[in-house]
């Protein structure tokens, strides 16, 4: 039976080599075509790149041969590599958001053009490497081997969820500028779009309808994946306060500093004794954030009960993307697959 | 026989309608889709794109009338829309590139934003609301109403001009912050890339591909275009320094304030004396410029002959633009529109 850490290992290995090849034949290009300045910036790009964990890119595969109810051949791989390109192009203009200086235990891009320059230098260029990736991310789908009228549904479900992760982005950027924690709604919309859609929905039905899925097919993976997507937003904002930064390959005091809004935070404020309230006042959303001062935010959101309510709220949503497995797939070998990523979601450690 | 400017501004109003229903009609389904304060935000970026000249709008009519070799009617206005909506996409990354706080007279994204938060507020929306419209400005292309190969074909030239412009905004801002003055060959790279491919070329071939055309015309328009942008880019250049803000409804120092490598700052620098060379290194790329110093520029611009000589060359680019267009078409009210245009970017106000 298939194991989906395989799953996903396996492809890595095959996808992170196409990635490479395709972006160094077109950094080549750069420096023939525009300058060899700009093919410097593009190998950035492709550096910052590598090391993901390569989930979207094998969920695109996943999706396509649920769909297609046979293994996929090389065929898939543009669309793989078109969302994994869309995810460094998101993190890329993220980290400028967050202010992340690391990302994937190296630094993020902003920060490395950066080094040679000043800061607006590095942001300046990171926007536009952000943008160039958003269009390679298109063109990768539009130039793969499919029929037209598939490519064209495609791109239809792509651009659909690049505009949902941008939406999702911005109205965490405004709960978390009114550090309003107290929109419950509000926050479960920020995962749905910014998590759900971008992280599992997204990459599971743009290979499913490349694999010529029904409508009924695209609904249920929809609400397969949509659940899905939001136990992990859950799970990754509890690494990102539990976690340390060597296992994240990221700061683990950013979601403090940038008081991002959370389930998390949000129990941990409603159930906080003035005094925890007081003191997350003063740390929770006010950089720099100190070791100590992580560790304070940590043992309130624990003895408040926020962990606990957020693992039984994720734990719900993963029995109701379980329920659904069913009406996405009767093939046992996917049915575990699938099963294997809701316990992965759960229990990943980064 | 018809006129150029009569041409943009009667498919300007139309245009302008047609992208207000738009993104009216997006806005409202934000509203319920996503949030309320996602559906303001997108409210900004609407508004932002009002009171633009609508040249790459109406290029993208032009091209797609040429090749069609007859009017056009409706079915051109998605197309037309995209431009223009990638065009304030990217002029709203551009405008945090250069920290404008102006654009057409009115506060630009990240600054209009920024009023009711701070500066890192209103950057950070404004990079989310330019990555949407990238997103919206291809879906437009997909959604239109031509033939799905024809609407393949667009979307590569289309996401091709996307990179290009990237491309040149990167080696603008690499060579700006080199404070690269002497590199003749890769200023004019700039303006083919950032200018001549986003601003004549790119419109005129989305448009012609969607009406039919031939790579021969394609090629063809490839070189009156790019010519002609080339000048466009020389005349922005003398306007940046030279226009008030009141003629430019943007800022008339910024220019001078991020030390813009333009042909303009090449020859004044490898004309200049001593003494102006002094002067220029204490102004050119020093923020903030007072109205004083930008004089103090435009003067020594004018007396090392640094004007006169853009001038030249941009007589000789657009004598180049004008022998191309018995190539690109036969259409003898075409050939005036196309004669005019030449006059157009060369002499406008703003």
């Amino acid at each position: 039976m298939p194991d989906i850490q395989e799953y996903i290992h396996s492809y890595k290995k095959i996808l992170g080599r196409y990635i490479d090849d395709y972006l160094e034949d077109l950094i080549r290009k750069e420096r023939e075509h525009s300058s060899r300045q700009v093919a410097d910036l593009y190998g950035i790009f492709r550096e910052a790149g590598k090391g993901g964990k390569c989930i979207r890119g094998s969920l695109v595969k996943l999706g396509y041969e649920i769909a297609l109810n046979r293994p996929a051949g090389d065929e898939i791989l543009p669309a793989s590599a078109a969302f994994e390109i869309f995810q460094t192009s998101a993190l890329c203009h993220d980290d400028i958001i967050d202010k992340s200086p690391l990302r994937r235990g190296r630094d993020s891009i902003w920060k490395a053009i950066s080094r040679d320059a000043d800061r607006h230098y590095g942001i300046s260029q990171a926007i536009c490497l952000g943008d160039v990736g958003l269009a390679l991310s298109c063109r990768l789908v539009l130039e793969s081997s499919f029929g037209v009228n598939e490519k064209m549904k495609a791109l239809g479900i792509f651009l659909d969820v690049q505009t949902d992760t941008m939406d999702g982005e911005m109205l965490d950027a405004y709960m978390s500028q009114k550090k309003d924690y107290g929109d419950e709604r509000g926050i479960l919309k920020i995962s749905e779009l910014k998590t759900a859609r971008y992280t599992t929905a997204g990459p599971l039905q743009l290979g499913a309808v490349l694999g010529g899925a029904s409508q009924a097919l695209l609904d249920a993976l929809e609400r397969y994946a949509v659940a899905l997507g939001v136990t992990f937003q859950m799970r990754d904002d509890i690494l990102g306060i539990e976690a340390t930064e060597a296992e994240m390959g990221k700061s683990n005091t950013s979601d403090i500093a940038e008081g991002k809004v959370t389930l998390l935070a949000h129990y941990a404020m409603k159930r906080a004794t003035a005094d925890q309230l007081r003191q997350l006042s003063q740390i929770y959303g006010c950089e720099p954030v100190s070791e100590k001062e992580r560790v304070t935010v940590q043992g309130i959101f624990q003895s408040t009960g926020a962990f606990d309510e957020v693992m039984r709220r994720a734990e719900k949503y993963l029995a109701e993307a379980r329920d659904v497995i069913p009406h996405v797939t009767q093939d046992p070998g996917k049915i575990q697959l699938l099963t294997q990523l809701c316990d992965m979601m759960f229990k990943r450690k980064s």
